[in-house]
């Protein structure tokens, strides 16, 4: 459990000017963590702290020698390729850096000449995953999406009698998770039209987004000692934003009985910038059950998470077509949501994942799911948002969206806003879908 | 496509004299492959090659000056700690490496001198898994298992409409795969009798098996391209033995609607021994389906799968109770199928699971799925075995089983025979059952 501390004083500013800018995702309060190396370099690639418009390259700092004790074994541990060693160290060690980062990044700090020479602008970076993925699980904590996607199959019955017992996940693919800035073709795949005798091979005619949050595990258990929900937030390093591109004519053919799997792995798009926890820290919210629903079983269940478990985490889904593209215009916002509408928290996630002895293990990503509110214009998937291709969407400039179109971009944001705390954002998660291959 | 080669002559007798033991798994025409050390050292982990009771030590071999070309650069890769390298390096090197080690372990090989020195006593070794695995896929190409559990969800309708079209498969997790002698604890978790109002978190009480085979991925596909059937085998490194342990309570309350879960990734279990797919190909035999059910879609259909795409490879599964080994009496076989009898081939899944670009990578494992054969004492799991734990087994020594208990090992076997060929074996893939911990 984080507390709020020094690192969270909104009047807190930094000498990196930028990091004040209006609407900056990266002030002194935020300090999230990439990996990352110079655009067409062939640089080692290493772990950097965002502030601002700038990077601070955690390679560098580790040699600088300005740092001691838990925050220099943090610096060490990030400044490798991935950052699963800097994941693995635990929350003091993440907190030590932290402190450190933030006090000498502040105006007046004295390590001002030294950590200018540290600094990389964002505008010359490339961006690698944060972690080595070993395992990613997804799970499918809106109630409201499971409830609208129900509606679709089963009209009478839309929530399935688990879902308010059972933290609802699935293991997803690995391999074919990518960085935001990844574009990738358009899945082909075995589809089956109900009236078709038979199925067919061709390229997904129904492809979509899912705005979900992704969540990095720190600290490791071991297989067969489960994770308890008073100690399940020290094993998550922070947030980020996935999109999980799903082609919804390859899924319904394909996922009875074990899952979805073809129809999901070709693609899933990460942000570069993981945010802490404990940046998140101001932005927890009491979570509580709606009037009438099964409270949580004893393993799912703390005074800790009912006061602060969930998070206040503003998301939006931007779109822009190639056409606007070509006309120079920007992207446009489709939806907008929020992670505190979720059903489940992040720590009973951990707890529930864990209470078979499941290992968790150092940058193993766990989804949210489709992260959709509880009004239509929240929903957080344009299977929802058209209520299954059956109300396009109609854009500003005219052109109309039931499914994503060949060279469609999107970009997931997210973002933390209240009075009395400093704003703090994910940066983007932006990914665009290319023609698919030649049959 | 692996042809024969001389490599697999019955004839051929190895200087290591144990590899012409009758019965032997590892004869000079296997040479399969694993990551060991010496049991209770600190040694390095590295690739070996079984030959009769010993090992050939790649880290050794590499460092011996003995082989060129494709063949030194093979034992090199696998001389690393995992055979992730080794894998990543395709067929040609792979039949390079085998080839110099027939030659060399050959009976009057001028190398038997220098080589002795490089051998490992399998009685000596502790197992590691043998590769990294980055993601895991579980199958489920057996109709005959597929059709005995519909039949116990939905009588009259056991084989769901897209199984004979769609090889159905589901992500598994990587973390929770162990090496054969790993015990694991049963698992705890949620599970939700038909008559209860609420579900309720106790161990599993319906702990079973499922005897499949493990698929070793080489080669790697990038990412946004597919691999088609004729070249699918030259991306399998080879098959080994793998439990999926499963929670036969758990499983139903968690799994719909995206499948199982916390029912099956507390702990899987892999032999240490991988037999490569050229070792197997004497055991090929033709794929054909049944009179009357759907033929293949072009993806994953071609002459040399239907002539040769399935392997005969024989299974069985052992169990020891702990009255038993208090007895000193030897663990009894519970059942026994073929691998022929699958309903898809390996080419045929890895076609599939790429037709959408999925990358598969070094060291990714493929299962097969629970491999029943059509009769009910071919049945791969007990869920079968005891028709849903309605039609207990009864052990020679008086002991009754329905699921397993507490202290119960389950030692899984595979082994290939016929006239004209020498009989190659896998090893076994043993695992014990521990009870839970206390909740």
């Amino acid at each position: 459990m984080t507390l709020l501390n020094e690192t969270h004083d909104p009047a807190l500013q930094s000498w990196v000017s930028s990091a004040q800018a209006a609407g900056s995702d990266f002030p002194l309060q935020n300090l999230p963590f990439a990996s990352f190396r110079r655009q067409g370099s062939q640089e080692a690639w290493r772990g950097g702290v965002a502030i601002g418009d700038q990077i601070v390259d955690l390679q560098a700092l580790a040699a600088s020698g300005s740092l001691s004790g838990d925050a220099q074994r943090a610096a060490e541990a990030g400044a490798q390729e991935t950052l699963n060693a800097l994941m693995a160290l635990g929350p003091k060690a993440w907190s030590a850096l932290r402190l450190a980062l933030s006090r000498g990044l502040r105006v007046g700090a004295a390590e001002q000449a030294q950590w200018q020479g540290l600094l990389v602008p964002q505008a010359q970076a490339a961006y690698n995953l944060p972690a080595r993925i070993g395992d990613y699980t997804d799970f499918y904590t809106s109630i409201h999406h499971a409830t609208n996607i129900g509606k679709q199959f089963r009209p009478d019955n839309p929530l399935l009698p688990n879902y308010q017992w059972v933290p609802i996940g699935y293991h997803g693919r690995s391999s074919s998770i990518v960085v935001s800035g990844t574009s990738f073709k358009r899945p082909v795949g075995q589809t089956k039209a109900p009236d078709a005798a038979v199925p067919t091979v061709k390229a997904s005619a129904r492809m979509d987004i899912e705005l979900e949050m992704g969540i990095f595990v720190g600290q490791s258990n071991a297989l067969g000692e489960p994770v308890s929900i008073s100690e399940a937030e020290d094993h998550v390093f922070g947030l980020c934003l996935l999109n999980d591109w799903s082609a919804r004519d390859i899924q319904p053919w394909e996922y009875q009985p074990l899952g979805p799997f073809l129809s999901k792995n070709f693609a899933s798009t990460l942000s570069p910038w993981v945010v802490t926890l404990e940046a998140l820290a101001p932005y927890r919210v009491a979570f509580a059950r709606p009037e009438g629903d099964p409270q949580p079983l004893p393993y799912m269940d703390s005074a800790h998470n009912r006061e602060a478990g969930a998070f206040d985490i503003a998301l939006a889904v931007d779109l822009q077509t190639s056409k606007m593209r070509a006309a120079g215009e920007k992207a446009v916002q489709i939806t907008q949501s929020n992670y505190r509408h979720a059903y489940w928290t992040v720590a009973q996630l951990v707890a529930h994942h864990t209470i078979n002895g499941c290992n968790l293990q150092p940058g193993d990503l766990l989804g949210t799911g489709t992260l959709s509110g509880p009004s239509l214009d929240q929903a957080a998937a344009l299977i929802e948002l058209t209520v299954g291709g059956k109300q396009p969407l109609t854009l500003p400039n005219g052109e109309t969206r039931t499914w994503l179109e060949d060279g469609d971009a999107v970009v997931l944001r997210g973002w933390c806003e209240r009075p009395g705390a400093a704003r703090i954002g994910f940066g983007i998660c932006e990914g665009q879908m290319l023609p698919a291959r030649t049959l």
